[in-house]
């Protein structure tokens, strides 16, 4: 087992820093295979250059898929770079999916930029994001077990998208409601299945594809817990950290996890005062077309009086804790990997 | 070698019916994987239902490009069920590229229905679209060599659409014009690289991987002759058959084949009268922005005049030509395939 990585993987490395530069100049060499309309497109997406085509000093993600997949190739004793391929892969896959997200939502900005369709219109964005899943794709085609993985992610990441989606048309309250067991599913697949597949292939890419599916397992709570935290940054996190515009969940009527466990009446703060009357105030509100600003910020405030916010944060942190059980089972020397992991729950963008 | 259906592939049998059998329960199961709301825009999309989920008795597309790589399987000796998963994935990748190609292009038709987007929202149909294909890569997760073929044909296929596109928005002549040289390498991506898949993963699949490589090329020069006779379809084809409007192309300064022929100063035809008249009253008439419904009629009047219809079914013959060289040196003995690969040439939809 070659250890000579060890130390730089020891508590206290940068790892998202060491895993950058092996990323950038392999997902640069991915991108290059595009037609230079789409290559301009993609680095757009993943933030080396504005819309013009120049470039950025800062940009760019937190690259925590791809991190995530070198941190478990060294935790079974492989170097990083044997994750590569299943690194970048997952880094393109995300960036696929947070293309595609903005046209079905709508969303005009995507870390403090404009969204890809914003910048260059629906159609030639939606393209670049089929070019991203292709060359993601790509990476994989001589490691079946990592791309069984990414396929198992891709199915799980439109399933839940398409969740998401059906969720808005339906009620807050009354038959028909989304459960937070319906969300904790919708989640696991949406936001789990690519940080599962950056675990699995990691792993399987570093030589021990028996931890596999154990790290899947792993990815996906960790994708509920993570998918919680977006949802509570969604609502009180800074526009100006996050890059996103507050409160556009809410306006949507989207299933947020704050919101579902203000709502949801087997909540133990439910039936107390002052959160019983604040879940009914709140459970009104919602009820009506469309919000206002003030009426959002209500809505935001009596989520954190009915005990949403305490709720979604105590869930974040069973599931975050279920993952890292996970981790310290498998894994038992992936600190870097743990600190990872914890501080996603923590993190303010 | 297993011969014993080899009596079901002798020229008369009916190829299309017979993957069709196969292909469509397999189908069935993989859309199956999906959310309810997603395997209702799958069924719209592969003609098995309405936009209200009613069934259809007829419907569907022509089964193309699995019905090539289940007779690729058969002309190396395996059972047509050997390349089922392959068969499955190009039609999924298929349908998936017909759900975005509408979106990308405002086409508002499709096989004699609403657009998926036009029917569900162009949201929900791009998710449709990625779904498919997320679906049509986990076919092949156990099968290397066919999903390297796979990927390359969607790398192929997002490079030829993204050309496509782009060529909308450079002349018809002058500097910066389309050749058709570029023409034919976006056809030979766009609508090659898939064929090329197909007899690929069919041949892969069926126990020759070595003969997987000649025929992807073979793939690609069918699917240059397939492209140039869309083109000639959406000039002269009768919209009651194809499903689609016709000029739609004209109208929206597409690059086709017959119209680039015919402005081509290369070709043969240009100096000649009355052709290089129509090929200059074409360029004027295609320089102007819009065109009103008699221009559109008067301009594909002057493409026959100019030579470009002649022009471009002799491309069209010359890689079909070329295509099937590669079939008889390869698989002597499909005469199926090279039936239905000549079909193409003379289709009416």
């Amino acid at each position: 087992m070659d250890v000579s990585h060890q130390a730089a993987g020891s508590p206290g490395g940068d790892a998202t820093a060491r895993c950058r530069r092996l990323l950038e100049p392999a997902l640069r060499e991915a991108v290059s295979a595009l037609h230079p309309w789409g290559a301009k497109m993609a680095a757009h997406t993943l933030g080396w250059s504005d819309a013009d085509g120049g470039p950025l000093v800062a940009g760019g993600g937190k690259h925590l898929r791809p991190t995530i997949a070198m941190l478990c190739a060294e935790a079974v004793g492989a170097p990083p770079e044997a994750a590569l391929p299943g690194a970048v892969a997952v880094e393109l896959v995300h960036a696929f999916s947070l293309v595609h997200d903005d046209i079905i939502d709508h969303d005009e900005r995507r870390r403090h930029r404009e969204a890809l369709w914003k910048a260059y219109g629906v159609g030639p964005a939606l393209l670049a994001g089929d070019s991203l899943l292709a060359l993601a794709v790509d990476q994989l085609t001589d490691a079946p077990v990592a791309m069984r993985y990414l396929s198992r992610a891709l199915i799980e990441l439109v399933r839940g998208q398409t969740e998401d989606m059906a969720f808005e048309n339906r009620p807050w309250t009354g038959p028909g409601e989304v459960t937070v067991q319906e969300y904790t599913q919708m989640a696991a697949g949406k936001t789990g299945g690519l940080l599962g597949a950056a675990a699995a292939a990691g792993v399987a890419l570093g030589g021990a594809p028996g931890l596999a599916e154990p790290l899947w397992t792993m990815g996906r709570e960790l994708g509920v817990a993570f998918q919680i935290v977006d949802d509570l940054l969604g609502l009180w996190g800074d526009p100006a950290v996050t890059g996103k515009p507050i409160h556009n969940d809410l306006r949507r009527g989207k299933k947020t996890l704050p919101v579902l466990a203000a709502l949801a009446p087997s909540s133990p703060l439910a039936e107390a005062r002052p959160a019983g009357r604040a879940a009914r105030e709140l459970s009104g509100l919602l009820a009506s077309d469309a919000l206002d600003d003030d009426e959002v910020r209500r809505a935001a405030g009596l989520v954190i009086e009915a005990g949403g916010r305490t709720a979604a944060l105590d869930q974040a942190r069973l599931h975050l804790t279920t993952a890292m059980e996970i981790v310290v089972e498998c894994l038992p020397e992936a600190t870097e990997l743990r600190d990872l992991c914890l501080s996603l729950v923590e993190r303010s963008h």
